[in-house]
């Protein structure tokens, strides 16, 4: 038997916002206890979506938003030039 | 003389990420103790980007993230249809 994975972390892309809400959705039903979602840049918006949705519409007094962290993230572009992008961390936590 | 306004709210729109940041520091340079930024939909990660500039580069050691809260905003859109977006509202306050 396996043992459920306590925290999740799902970093956030640029898919559609449901598929995010769905995989986290199936974590926590999974078990989990946490779950973690990162994004940088454009996808933040699409992270913070994510995590409203779930709290409010699909799992709501079920889930928590739990801490929320803002970072910048240093990315190596183009022709190995750094540059600072934004991120933020979203933890979900069931209640 | 007039009385500095000790707290000032910034909605973060469709400009690039830089005039919210200059509007933040402006703010904190006129005698504000809590800047507040807010945005919906895709200007959130404008937001998150603004909370970071300030506090990583630009007012580093002077400003603080107090508190981040995430929102579900209802939107009446074209035709009278009302609908969901995320919202998010970033306090930045003096250390």
């Amino acid at each position: 038997m396996s043992t459920p994975q306590q925290e999740t972390t799902i970093l956030v892309g640029k898919k559609p916002t449901t598929s995010y809400v769905i995989a986290t959705v199936m974590s926590f039903n999974a078990g989990a206890k946490k779950v973690i979602l990162k994004a940088r840049g454009g996808a933040i918006a699409r992270a913070v979506s994510t995590a409203v949705m779930i709290r409010d519409r699909f799992l709501p007094n079920q889930v928590r938003i739990a801490d929320i962290k803002l970072l910048t993230d240093k990315v190596t572009g183009q022709g190995g030039k750094e540059r600072s992008v934004a991120a933020i961390e979203i933890v979900l936590e069931r209640v």
